[in-house]
């Protein structure tokens, strides 16, 4: 094998340096006459033991060549016959090492590149919408023959007293509550003196028939849609002789509330403005398993399927089209329905709005790299650093991880032990109105009334409804169904109306809310207030419906 | 520019292929002379645009050709003056685009090596112990002046009539619980009417003094340790007479237990074996909060200071140098009591071998890309796909996300409710013995006797510890102080025996474990059992106890 040691000797000779080294084939007569050509080239590395492997093809009439180093060249040869250059073919590349860092950059450029194409059209696809089955029942067993029961029986919410003297007794009653550590306030959860006097409240001076009174100034109604009872408020405008337009406005609250959680909005919104030519018609509904709605007995009643229980609930009361503002999972239903069914949904606004489609997440992501490229310096500290974002989300997070998967296990406690709900409900109405006030003893519960916290509490109770409350975490986040996933894809288009307030749960600037709501007509930014804010800043919440709405109506008028 | 139009001419012209095309500077007799040499080669893609530029040095003695394409060539040549080589000098080369493919795998190679070498020099860099004050006091409020307490006290199990009278009154007046879901079992978590089955025999037939009594048998003392009543149980060998060794050997349960969980083991531990030299002396101790123990007051009691507390407690009992079997929990506390003082302990078993070092870790996470190069075929299922194992893991550790970031919230319903109690304790303990067993009413549970599991959740009621008890996993990942991180990246020196049962949570295989336990002497896996092994298999557990402990001893005499 001369070829392979000439070529050795070649490259040892000039060690030290970086060398383009060339074979040539045949003779020179060969050469000139163009029946052989060059062979090829192969680079040494400076400093690099280099090897030459020659063998020959199966046709006998080619011979392979070769040179194994760091970087790998190939060299072909026409003929077996190689001769050996000497040091001329040499010719010294220190640059040659640039020229492979390039190569590398440019392909990886090129593979980045080529990704970012692939990922984007892969994230702005738009699946087809799933079928749903705007009928599928949800009462128990299999629906009954004949026609479905679609009266609309007048409601009166009472805590009656037998129920209010056992549920005093048990807080009377409890078991000696362990302390809080030395030093410690709210960082390990509820702090349990400071419960202790909420618990000597709610059992001896919250008065529970006043309460009750209070939320039944509203007219309350049920109905049976889907083989479920659905509890609901109607609340027609105030002012009989209001010469403007009445909407039809469609309330819908999340976890731990009820219709309960809009007392404080519904006469606002019920009450015609000046310079607004427009007044709400209100619907307060309770989601099914949630306050005094009636839960389900089958798996899979997730928030799509909730959006469609509230779409019949709102023409089976004869609103074709309506608007709708909620927060929380409501807020998911609601997004769901509108997506469903822009034919009945004319606005959506909302207190937590969010868009969970990939390209939003991922911009999030990579925004991470760039944060004021992405949000408003002003608001950066309410998603960057992501580090500082998830360790207060695993923080805050044990509620909502234990009842996405073991709702029933920790419903049991719940549902016996009045002092644990109130434990458990509250330290979450706690940090979702202020996250920063764990080194205090209520950890955030006194930025909101504490009678409208034990009204939720009470209205839990009484109801014994935490165990199917808790488990639309569940159904939101189950494997079993993909229409969920799906929904989150498809852009919602009716026009969507967004009130950031500064201790919601998630923030997202709105050209990331436009992914998933192309039709934001509408955004405020608050640097106050939290997640129960129809609570806190009733004011706010009803100022900023009324100026989304006149967005909406403009936005119809506009087509 | 006749270089440059030259060269694409060329390469357009052979437009359909690969070419590698070539450069000559200096005339022919310059380049015979050898004073002018072959410029260097540029590659042209199939199909791409060329593109070659020249441009003068500032020497004016060189002129430097480039081709640009996907891939970047230089061309260096020797004078300003370019020939054409023509058609004669361009050489098919299809294999040119390997050879740019190899050079960018050789590069992304040499990177990962690199960074592989890099890391695996940061990973293996052992830490500094840290400083642990061995008398740290976690008594209530400051250490009392004088003398400390340090006598043993003889103690016995006591479930009190006022307190079990007052519990089944609890567990009957339970309110009425939610039903599970239409077609579900264990899958939303505690099947509830299953669990009323259960609540029914511990109020009516569950009998709480027999199983004092039982618990009795062994003698219960209690010490108190860096200011904390600590409880355990002391088990001199059965047999008098026994001609061998007797070895100290202390039993560390985890969350829910207490030393009940080594009940069944005890006995068979302190009883002398054929062909065994030797037989133990047990000490089986409750973890401060748990069980009998008394629970800190003050943050930061984690499972390092525990295995500190531990430490002490033995050289209370005048036991300088022991070993220690421990699963959950129990197994963290001593495995950092082994790291810390190796001195004392002669030899850690555990039937919950973990390595938490980031190098383990890392290994993991990258066997995914070929499982079968990390673990035995038999044992993959254990480990991966890792989707199914981090399935898994989410679906059961939402108890574990909130204990370790609300112990004290959740703590409240579990305090005051048996029933919420004995769900919650229960659930896990049946997950934990039989992960697969989801879509069965008991979940799992029946692996076990159903009077150990009682045992178990009546202990915790009794002592109202579940909150101190949960608390340890705020404290075990509490980012307040170091000493647990760098624990675990010290490797355990101490000899270590190892028994994997199959539905423990994790499972390393031994290569992995040997990252923090180097003297892992012994090692067992076995196809059957969970994680309460102590009541779930108590004769497999105890005979890789002796059998370890044999290893043990070989170890040290080796030395």
């Amino acid at each position: 094998m001369k070829f392979s040691t000439d070529i050795i000797r070649i490259m040892e000779k000039h060690k030290g340096l970086i060398y383009l080294c060339r074979i040539r084939t045949g003779t020179e007569p060969e050469r000139k006459s163009g029946l052989k050509t060059e062979g090829g080239t192969g680079t040494g590395i400076r400093g690099e033991k280099t090897e030459v492997e020659c063998r020959s093809a199966s046709t006998s009439t080619t011979l392979e060549g070769r040179v194994r180093m760091i970087y790998t060249t190939k060299i072909i040869v026409a003929r077996t016959h190689v001769q050996r250059e000497g040091a001329r073919t040499c010719h010294s590349t220190r640059r040659t090492h640039w020229k492979v860092l390039r190569v590398f950059a440019v392909t990886c450029a090129f593979l980045l590149a080529l990704g970012a194409v692939m990922t984007s059209s892969w994230l702005s696809r738009v699946p087809r919408k799933p079928d749903i089955d705007t009928n599928k029942w949800w009462g128990v067993g299999a629906p009954p023959g004949g026609a479905a029961d679609d009266t609309i029986r007048r409601f009166k919410i009472e805590f009656n007293n037998t129920v209010v003297q056992a549920l005093r007794s048990r807080i009377r009653e409890r078991r000696p509550l362990t302390k809080p550590l030395e030093g410690v306030q709210s960082e390990y959860g509820m702090n349990t003196v400071y419960l202790e006097k909420i618990l000597e409240h709610w059992q001896g001076t919250y008065d529970f028939q006043k309460r009750a009174e209070m939320l039944n100034r509203f007219d309350h109604y049920k109905t049976q849609i889907q083989g479920l009872d659905i509890h609901f408020i109607r609340a027609k405008p105030a002012q009989r002789d209001f010469q403007g337009t009445v909407l039809p406005l469609l309330l819908l609250h999340g976890w731990p509330s009820s219709s309960k959680e809009f007392d404080k909005i519904i006469p606002m919104l019920t009450t015609p403005r000046k310079g607004r030519g427009f007044v709400f018609e209100v619907v307060a509904a309770d989601l099914p398993g949630f306050g005094f709605s009636e839960g389900t007995t089958k798996p899979g009643l997730n928030p799509v399927q909730i959006g469609v229980i509230m779409r019949n609930l709102m023409l089976r009361l004869g609103f074709q089209q309506f608007y709708v503002h909620a927060g929380d999972w409501g807020a998911q239903c609601a997004m769901h329905m509108a997506t469903l069914f822009p034919e009945h949904v004319l606005g959506f606004h909302t207190n937590m709005p969010l868009s969970s489609m990939m390209v939003s997440q991922l911009k999030i992501v990579l925004g991470a790299f760039y944060p004021s490229f992405l949000v408003d310096s002003k608001y950066l500290d309410r998603i960057y650093p992501l580090k500082n974002f998830f360790t207060y989300l695993i923080r805050e997070s044990g509620y909502f991880h234990i009842q996405a998967t073991k709702p029933d296990t920790i419903g049991v406690a719940l549902t016996d032990s009045p002092s644990g709900l109130a434990s458990y409900i509250m330290e979450k109405m706690a940090i979702c109105t202020n996250r920063d006030q764990l080194n205090t003893p209520h950890g955030g519960l006194e930025g909101l009334n504490i009678e409208d916290v034990l009204d939720t509490v009470t209205i839990a109770w009484v109801n014994s409804c935490i165990v199917t409350s808790m488990r639309l975490y569940a159904e939101g986040y189950s494997t079993k169904s993909s229409e969920i996933s799906i929904l989150h894809e498809i852009p919602t288009i009716v026009p969507t109306g967004a009130i950031n307030f500064r201790y919601e749960v998630v923030y997202q600037p709105d050209w990331i809310l436009k992914d998933k709501f192309p039709n934001l007509v509408h955004s405020t930014t608050h640097d106050f207030g939290g997640h129960f804010v129809a609570l806190e800043y009733p004011n706010e919440l009803v100022d900023d419906i009324f100026a989304a709405t006149e967005e909406f109506l403009r936005f119809h008028a506009s087509k």
